[in-house]
């Protein structure tokens, strides 16, 4: 199985293949051809994790659901692809048994086995920074300690480590002093805190800052830096082991097909891949989707960025407009696989800020080929052609340390027409505003997407949370309506 | 509604009565009386937070389920009593967003608002300490670093505070490293940690230690003061926000009703309170409690020190056997609510070692008559009549501050039949040797209970947790004989 999504680029003889095998590709792409059967209870538009949710959720109620997918694949902003044998993640990656929401989904389906991403123990066992064009080696525990002390000063914006302002992580607006963190961007906030910290502490919170935002600065809202960490416990440490440690041993896929394998199986559930929604419209007793599919509810799982890209017919709200037009979602972060020969660079990491492409890079696994499985992250900014991005991303990298890479894998989310970005995050005095706006039903039309969850916005646990609640919410409704 | 769980006694006249208000009773007691009307699908043993999430997630999937409590109330280990317009919660109370099953049904059911227990700003705001029977007076942030200090050395087993030896608190055998000290007792592991702290230090940890476990530090297994502090990542800060900081302001009872009322709105459950399950035969094709009810598969989720009161047909394997006769659940501790005149004491905090009775007490709301909520934790040593219990826990309170009790309400956890103890705690030598055993399915019986849970065990958390995945096994294997 392989999905149109992804490029894969052979640094030796420099071959770029588009489309990656991938567990999560369904095919054959429909169960029910084009041909309108019935009004289903229920329209899902979108696999990723809120939306398989949802359809899994109601399958197993009883309600017929019909799911709509523009790509020819499951998982939305995830997905595992399979190259010569090693899995990559070109998505969403890393969960925590403190996400409620995933590991609750993992503990139910036995997916409680994690893969640790970072291995301090081997090769070339060292941190590369590169701040304001120098570079320096240093231990990791060094640079742990550098930018620790930079992040508590960052977000301790009470004396509480932000305790006080954001006692309540999954339900950030809680304090109304927040809204005046939530009115800062990331730059500004930099600033009262630079004369607390030395410059090269500085330089390495903002690469570290960088590979969360995917941002400028003065872009990003400081607001989610600090929802961040206060959901990891108010401490750096707990904000990395929940945002880039674990892995799943099977791949992110793999996960995602528990859902839609469970709510196949209870024989209730349609589906149509590569069919992209155009039109919704919603007629009061029915809502129908590209004048063609038919059903009770809808429940939208569009990214934030896709919304104004949809028509909506009685158009969207003007909150929800306003909202989706801003843009919400400022994050054009990218992620970039290489694949370097020999096994020394398990234990690297790496740093680098100003940004150019790349602004980390670390060893994330070995694979049973003995070559090393390295991930960087940067920003995308020129949105260049494919093999822009790669041959950059390769450069900027050697830039950080010597190697010699044989592939390079990763997709464009930014260019990508289904996401329009990566994992969301919000520009400076966003989330107060529009919030609400996004969760609000309108009619018959439900809308549940990471982008405007609660707790863990823009991970995959808050596309399962949205999904969870919008497949609650229906149900509710449907089967008043039967009974 | 009132149950007959728990305990009032109003000081100035002593009058004590038996029974409380309780939003988890339920009436009628049943819907099914005392007819056989047909072979269920599954039959739910004990309506606590596991069978509650067991019911209710089958009954959502269409199947035909009886739930059978011995109690006239839902909510097992738990239950929020209501007196004079003001709730205490009579056994689990505490829950948080790292909490996956628990904060996932919290979210689901829209019950994230939050209280908090600890308000240190009011009043007599400050700390007793009795130790070895030298009162001191103390302020709260020198007792936490007393407190801490302390709780660190006894939990960094590993120079990286347990993250070597325990990486994923929700799979803690995980590193067979942990081994060597889950066959340790927290007495033994004390001992170690003696020379680096002072006997002031070291008796402050014991106290809350104690009000942790319930039992004498040789009784109880260090192991489990182990999972604790890795749950709440690493940290005495995370171990307490996660265990004793937030409660739900409607109470746990309204929270398992929730669970119930769903099942129940699905029309698929069957239900017979004051129903003690006394005989379990496994018939190969069916399974028939008390020579009367019959299903296709019962999940039974009695507590870990019942199991060998049930009589088995055929009888519990000789592995199961074995734990539950040790006894598995070492936890004799107590619970005790304070009504005490005046706002004063609502910011006040202490601790006690050696345990008479109370080793802690703290405020923990005002009510709406402006008197304040204090809350007692002890051990119950002697099980003696509820009046002794209340008056030796009154006086031991009255020894740590000057207080006028107004009400005392409790409930013997101990001696109650049905439950034969507090929240699980395991002692030394325990969880390798038996957990597997516990967690093990027999034919058509499966066991659902927190006592044996992976992540949150002894937590309502865990309770969810293995309720969920009977229901999913068990959902599996019905749906397949059905088609």
């Amino acid at each position: 199985m392989t999905t149109r999504d992804g490029f894969y680029l052979q640094n030796d003889n420099d071959l770029l293949q588009k489309g990656l095998r991938c567990a999560g590709a369904i095919n054959p792409p429909t169960n029910v051809g084009g041909k309108r059967s019935r009004v289903y209870d229920v329209i899902v538009v979108g696999a990723g994790y809120s939306g398989l949710t949802a359809c899994r959720d109601l399958c197993i109620a009883g309600f017929n659901v019909l799911l709509l997918e523009a790509r020819d694949r499951i998982g939305g902003r995830t997905f595992t692809a399979e190259v010569d044998g090693h899995l990559y993640e070109m998505g969403g990656t890393w969960v925590h048994w403190n996400q409620p929401h995933t590991y609750r989904e993992m503990s139910r389906y036995g997916l409680t086995e994690l893969l640790l991403s970072h291995d301090k123990s081997v090769g070339v066992n060292y941190y590369t920074a590169l701040l304001n064009g120098n570079r320096q080696i240093i231990d990791h525990e060094k640079a742990h300690a550098m930018t620790e002390k930079a992040f508590r000063k960052l977000c301790d914006v009470d004396g509480k480590l932000g305790r006080e302002v954001m006692p309540l992580p999954h339900d950030p607006h809680f304090n109304p002093k927040v809204k005046a963190w939530e009115k800062m961007s990331v730059a500004q906030r930099l600033g009262q805190i630079r004369h607390d910290v030395t410059e090269d502490e500085i330089t390495l919170l903002q690469a570290r800052l960088s590979s969360i935002y995917g941002a400028d600065m003065d872009k990003a809202g400081f607001f989610d830096v600090l929802r961040w960490w206060a959901l990891g416990g108010y401490t750096m440490d707990g904000l990395y082991e929940t945002g880039d440690e674990f892995k799943l041993p099977t791949g992110q896929s793999s996960f995602a097909r528990c859902f839609f394998d469970e709510a196949l199986k209870t024989q209730n559930l349609a589906y149509s891949f590569n069919t992209a929604a155009e039109t919704i419209e919603d007629k009061g007793d029915r809502v129908i989707v590209n004048q063609h599919w038919e059903g009770k509810r809808l429940i939208c799982t569009l990214p934030l960025n896709l919304l104004e890209h949809i028509r909506f017919e009685p158009p969207l709200s003007t909150a929800k407009m306003t909202a989706a037009t801003r843009p919400g979602n400022i994050n054009h972060g990218a992620k970039v696989h290489l694949e370097v020969q020999g096994d020394a660079l398990r234990s690297w990491s790496s740093a680098s800020f100003p940004v150019k492409r790349a602004c980390s890079a670390f060893g994330d696994g070995t694979t049973a080929r003995g070559t090393t499985h390295v991930v960087s992250f940067g920003v995308n900014k020129s949105f260049s052609t494919p093999e822009e991005d790669a041959r950059d991303y390769v450069a900027d990298c050697k830039r950080l340390h010597d190697m010699d890479v044989k592939k390079t894998i990763w997709h464009n989310w930014s260019t990508d027409p289904y996401s329009r970005g990566s994992w969301c995050m919000y520009p400076p005095n966003y989330s107060f505003e529009h919030l609400s706006a996004l969760q609000e039903r309108q009619g018959n039309i439900l809308f549940a997407n990471s982008d405007w969850a609660m707790g863990w916005r823009g991970y995959i646990d808050g596309a399962i949370e949205r999904g969870g609640l919008a497949a609650k919410e229906v149900s509710e409704e449907v089967f008043s309506s039967k009974i």
